[in-house]
């Protein structure tokens, strides 16, 4: 199977506790790591957990609250002190550029490799990322200060040649490739073949969505329904929604409203205040309303099965 | 005994490693809790040491290389989410000023505690800090960028008075200050003692000197001569003098030279290269200079004896 996961290295809120680490997530796909937001060590956390760092080409930072990206700079300084030598991307909020460059410049480090900073706006959703397989698109949620999610999205692969059938009516080489795109095929004696003969349905794409820091907010919904995995924000529990309100966060039972009203396949829930040593009744409250929901623990890793 | 302490946080240079934190460390005088440099992840070594951090009124940062400081604005962050209601002093170069602010500024945080920033800067050693009791001085070392190094130094008591004595020959209350202050005494008959017949010598003051990132670096000797306590930088051993001279840093052998030089009591020897798993061979090549030489430790606490 084509690897797609996301790992947790970080689910505290606000604060750290000397269990829990704030926000930091790494998307695998394809071998490729990504990783989304990064807060103050998990430069250390990556070493803990084994992950050569230089492997990371792209850093989404979904806004400027310190555990979301107290850590980057220490990621990016590290990256230089070990001689790295390839780009690092770095997509967040425009203040974000500042606020690196200004740390470079105090400590009089020109870095040794390309840092490439994008900037995210948060009007509207925007695609930010692409390669052959994967697009990320960024999106609006509803904070205290401008903050977007992220959502992960395969692209549509080509189809898969039924090698038999292709054997069979011998498909000359360079017909291969149309045939993959969806056309149909017609052989020297003039006999056309439909393309659903000769091919198989590729995997259908996968999607993550990732909805740091909001409110409860239900824009958000159309551009993560159907998502394979969802992550979202639960930093109380429903006795706290008030509370949530005011700060721009979610409840538990929230987050599972939005999987559920945006039909995705799980959840994952996070960001959890410190408040909370135990982590079942966030659980439990996000289960009752939406069965597939899973805590973000550190170190947990989710796959998303690729369906045919 | 009255308290005076220094407890190491972390001890490891540029690079974190899984084992060591960047550099960090409290010091404990009269049970007043004073910070100097504050690299990532502090704050939840402080956590995990079970050290309350709102009791920490003081930080002073040695110089703007990030395992030096990317901690302190977590730390600044924490204690303004947890409430903090008292002043807050940080000491340091005048960028780091800047960098705290940007900080706050594009978090759209406005701190709910006073924090009040202190310049710092390396012409030429200058009291930076005092109280009844103690007083701090920066200085000059020999880094790559501005860095100061810290002493922190007793003031010189007032003189114990022998209470038995006293009795004796009936002193009354209004000339006790008097005394402790060094001054002799003359009865209503006209006779008078002498202040040492009247009094035992105070403790003497002791002085713990942080050296902090810096090339061997021989003027700093005149501030530090004499501390009951010096911490000194050995990023290296010697077979990497090169390396350590071309970096602005010092080897084992050379802190230890410094400590012999200064006539101080006791080194502790930190700020250890990723590169050292095994940190004997650096407090051995300590040793053969300077015997009463240590390794700072993540959480281990010298403590420095009161001499009368």
């Amino acid at each position: 199977m084509i690897r797609f996961s996301v790992t947790i290295l970080g689910s505290s809120s606000a604060t750290p506790t000397s269990e829990r680490n704030p926000t930091s997530q790494l998307v695998n796909h394809r071998d490729k790591l990504f990783m989304i937001d990064c807060g103050e060590g998990t430069q250390v956390t990556l070493r803990k957990m084994k992950i050569h760092f230089q492997r990371i080409n792209h850093i989404f930072i979904s806004h400027l609250h310190g555990d979301h990206f107290y850590g980057l700079i220490g990621l990016i300084s590290s990256m230089h002190l070990l001689g790295r030598d390839h780009e690092l991307h770095v997509y967040g909020p425009p203040e974000l550029e500042e606020v690196i460059n200004l740390q470079l410049r105090v400590s009089q480090t020109t870095l040794v490799y390309p840092l490439i900073f994008h900037a995210t706006r948060c009007e509207k959703p925007e695609r930010i990322f692409e390669n052959n397989y994967l697009e990320i698109i960024s999106f609006p949620l509803n904070h205290r200060i401008p903050t977007t999610g992220f959502l992960f999205r395969e692209k549509q692969g080509l189809r898969k040649v039924n090698k038999e059938k292709a054997l069979e009516i011998k498909i000359p080489a360079w017909a291969y490739e149309r045939i993959r795109k969806g056309e149909n095929y017609t052989d020297e004696d003039g006999t056309t073949y439909k393309n659903t003969e000769l091919t198989f349905n590729p995997p259908a794409p996968r999607s993550y969505a990732y909805c740091s820091d909001t409110a409860y907010y239900e824009p958000a919904i159309q551009t993560i329904e159907n998502a394979d995995l969802l992550y979202h924000e639960a930093t109380f529990m429903n006795d706290r929604e008030v509370n949530a309100t005011d700060k721009f966060h979610s409840t538990a039972a929230q987050a599972a409203k939005i999987a559920l009203n945006a039909r995705v396949k799980r959840l994952i829930i996070g960001h959890f205040s410190a408040r909370y040593d135990e982590l079942t009744p966030l659980l439990n409250e996000a289960k009752a309303v939406f069965e597939e929901s899973y805590l973000a623990e550190e170190g947990m890793t989710f796959s998303i099965p690729q369906l045919t």
